[in-house]
Formats: C-alpha cells, sequence, structure tokens
C-alpha cells in the first residue's frame, strides 16, 4: 500500500468517526431535549420530541405499552396534569446508532415530592425529516 | 400516467410489501425463538438469539441495564440456574422495522411458581449476518 494510500485511508477513517460523533450527539441532544421536557412539565416541548408514525410508543413506569402519537402525548399531559416538582437527571447514558435509527439506555435520577429513585430507561430514536425524533420511551422502577 | 405505469407501479408497492413483509415475520420469529429459549431456560439456544456488539444490553425487571454479551448471557445464566417451571408467552407484538434495525413491544404473560402476571417488554433487534438478533431486553412489571 503506498503512502498516499494510508493516508486517505486515514482521512476517511476520521470523516466517519466525525458523521459517528455527529450522530451520537445528536442523539444525545434529542435525549436532553426530552428530560428537559419532562422535567418542566412543557406539554408543547414533549409534542416537538416525538415522532411521526404508527410506531410511536411508551411504556411508563409499572404500566404497559401505549400505542399512537396522540395516545402517548395525553399521557404525558396526565403525567404533567399533578403539576408536582420534579427534578430529574441522567446517568450512563449510551447510544447505539444504526443509520436512521438510534437506541440509547440511561439511569433516570428522579427527585420528587411523590418519588426519589433511579429509573432503567430504553429510549428510541428516529432520524424523522433530518432531526432526531423520539419513537419509543420505556421507564422501570430498578433496585439499587 | 400511462397504465403501464400504474401496473410498474403496483408491481412494485406489491414487492415492497412482500419485502416489509418478510422483514416483520422474520423479527416476529426471532422474538418467539427467544421466549422458547426463556422458558425452556436453554443457555446454548439463549446465546444463539443474542447478538454481538459493544451495544447489546438487557434490562431485568426491577434491575439497572446489564452491558455487554458476556454480562447479558451471564445474567441469563442466573435466571435460569433455579430451574423453576416457567410459562411465558406473548400478546400484542407489535414490530417496527427500519433497515437493519428492529424493535418490537409486547406483553409478557408469565406463570410460574414464584410470579404469575403481565410484564410489558420492549425488545431491540438487529440484522448481523443475514439474521435477527436480540440487541436490547427491557421488561419490567406493569400494573392490569
Amino acid at each position: 500500500m503506498l503512502s498516499e494510500d494510508y493516508a486517505a485511508a486515514a482521512r476517511l477513517r476520521d470523516q466517519l468517526q466525525s458523521v459517528r460523533s455527529d450522530e451520537v450527539l445528536g442523539v444525545e441532544q434529542a435525549n436532553a431535549r426530552f428530560y428537559a421536557a419532562f422535567e418542566r412539565g412543557d406539554n408543547s416541548e414533549m409534542a416537538r420530541c416525538w415522532g411521526d408514525g404508527e410506531h410511536v410508543r411508551c411504556t411508563h413506569p409499572s404500566a404497559q405499552c401505549i400505542v399512537g402519537r396522540d395516545s402517548v402525548l395525553e399521557s404525558w399531559s396526565l403525567v404533567f396534569r399533578s403539576g408536582a416538582k420534579l427534578r430529574i437527571r441522567t446517568e450512563d447514558v449510551e447510544v447505539h446508532v444504526a443509520g436512521q435509527f438510534a437506541f440509547l439506555t440511561c439511569v433516570e435520577v428522579v427527585d420528587a415530592a411523590a418519588a426519589r429513585g433511579r429509573l432503567a430507561a430504553t429510549n428510541i430514536f428516529e432520524l424523522q425529516q433530518g432531526v432526531w425524533k423520539m419513537v419509543h420511551h420505556h421507564a422501570s422502577q430498578a433496585s439499587e
């Protein structure tokens, strides 16, 4: 292999790495935006976080899966209705991107009047019109 | 548009529909294989159900996410160690395929000596060397 080939291969590797980093960063930002909307109880912002399509779903803690964008957003509206103050931050955010699709696992560290603890979450995102949108959220209670 | 164009478009639509059905069927079969291995407590078959890669993960009920193929398979080995009889069937299996990636939600109807109930599951599959392999499983208790 010629040295120019090595240089070209190295450039391609760096470009691919950069694209991959951008994708992971995009998913992390979409995830952060979701939790910010969750913490603020912001229905409009929550609606912007979620994608379109029949495959949009949400499994809240101790509940069965809700299917469809409208039903999912209605469930968040019910979650927010109490108006209770909530602090939520994430730890161990692990992103995997595969084309237009990405999934992420993280720990939700919740501090609220009603509940405090560490939940396990799986969040699935899809690139819709160039923007990473949530298409599924599954959160569950987890012991320490 | 000429009638030949309509006919060609209809054929293409039918072909795409057929490919999509095959993909959904493939994911459903991979999912059924996973639950059969689960029910039988079969470590070797369970190992064949799971994919390779750093993104392989598993979130068991009431637990945090386990990362990495070896750790995930070790966790199943622990689940199976008790040797307790278990019946598990699935309901409301909803598959979404996006390229090499698919996610599925379902209800796990579990009947065991220790526990009985309906759990909510999210299963993520990836096409690895032409075979749909599980890369993430998240199951949680759900009230009726």
